[in-house]
């Protein structure tokens, strides 16, 4: 299991399609993107599920945890079941992400990748991409690092999506 | 658990959100677009993958099955880790594809739902969507069904998504 | 041309696409969609652009009118061109919202179609779309028609879109 | 009237989303992405309208260039009408495909932009954006620009979009 941690419009998607493609075998791509869409509609604008301020700042209630906590649950479950998945997630608590997923994982052996971006190009991608709230990209990018341990890190801010792939595939060979 | 199988263009994620808005617990909604969509993007038009035929034939390889076994798995650990799941999925074995379900759900309780519309239908409502294959609605608006067993059934072909999913709903209260 | 007017979710886009599906000639699809995937993103948010309400109001500002109004100048343009135009339209100011179209066509020959469903079938399917503001269904259902002069009118309550479709190509040929 | 031409993957989209966020004034983004979703779906796999080879050559025939000469001409006229319009296009036919944009705009203003970006950096964010037919970026990188003039070239190998919109804005202020 490969488990990307970085702000939003860090680049994580993009390494991901990446992986997926220079991968020789196929791994599955799940993440937080991918764990909101499966909410009901009204949990994406609330407040015991997930809210975006106006300023980019995310809030998430207990509804969202609960469901969350369950959700991770059955990701480690598809990793024993023989399945390689790359993760890519937004450690909205930091530390305290990490260890919910090493609780969910038990022996499930990950490799840690932090996804950096200096700030100040993650907010112009943020721009570019048109689709997000403003403010986001600058909020997460160094917060989500907070105490994380991680295996390897790579930064976007002057390195391809692909290129970054490429090292993190090194690690897993 | 709610499993719904049904052909394209049956109707069935219209149920599934009117299903996530209609029942008060919040309902995770996941199923084969959701898997189809964790897959690697040479995989989603590729023999040991899934291929869509112009002719609307979907086949899949032993790669997609095998990723689709965790998944799966996985789905189930999610539900008896007290996620409220909503499953909706295109039985293309039929009975075998329900019992490759049942043995991964063992005790999960789960309540199956046949989602029913007439062929010439669901190949008109292919029409009006535009982003599918064409052909897939006709292939499998019967044979899905085969052999496989229901709690209960709703037919589309003249009851709107929103009043299958009350008659849904009133099962699982 | 053909210009179809109607409420949010009263069915437009389905019978645009089976009416692109039947017609024998090429048909370009535009309309109010379209129009607003054009805007800057800070005008889909803004009094000055185009805002939606959480009740489901939609209300559009002063730069909104002019560059639509530019638009649609453009899009009879191309109609007089030689292009086959279908357009799918909110009317917003119903009688005054036609108005304005037959200003900027001119001489362009135009059949005018009315799509129609019950506000509260409209309402349901909605909820069934899960993408968009809940309320604009049924404050849209009725008012968009008032005092609207139209060639044809289609009821989507209890027809399909492809039959509304063959029902409007009928009129083409 | 700005007109932004690239290879697919150079970056365009992104540039023009920027450019809608710094310009002051309210610019309407229209392109050949716009304009082929139009298209009925029948077209956009077709000898007669757009053809994407599984090697990234594209190919168009006699009724799309009949269309979108039409659609250029109404896209000038919503320039005269007073709209600030930024079209992001791919001259696949290089000076050829700029001679056409001349004829259709005759005396509207347009400023020129190429937007280029090394054909292996490019073939690389196609990798990552995974939605793109692969190998269209690197036959596209080189030829579009082939003889075509432009007022101001941008390169995004190593520039942010947000950049290259900058040094775009500052020629239109």
């Amino acid at each position: 299991m490969i488990i990307l941690n970085g702000g939003s419009s860090s680049g994580k998607s993009g390494i991901v399609r990446c992986l997926q493609a220079v991968l020789p075998d196929p791994w599955l791509a799940l993440g937080c993107d991918s764990f909101v869409d499966t909410l009901p509609a009204r949990m994406q604008a609330s407040d015991r599920g997930i809210a975006f301020a106006a300023d980019g700042e995310v809030t998430v209630g207990a509804d969202f945890l609960e469901l969350e906590a369950a959700w991770r649950e059955g990701v480690a479950t598809m990793a024993r079941a023989g399945a390689r998945i790359v993760i890519d997630d937004v450690f909205l608590s930091g530390a305290a992400s990490q260890r919910r997923w090493r609780t969910a994982l038990g022996d499930v052996p990950a490799l840690w990748v932090g996804v950096r971006c200096a700030s100040a190009i993650a907010a112009g991608r943020e721009v570019a991409r048109g689709d997000r709230v403003q403010g986001m990209a600058a909020a997460q990018a160094l917060s989500v690092h907070e105490d994380v341990f991680y295996d390897l890190e790579v930064d976007t801010t002057h390195t391809e999506s692909l290129d970054c792939a490429r090292t993190i595939a090194a690690r897993v060979a």
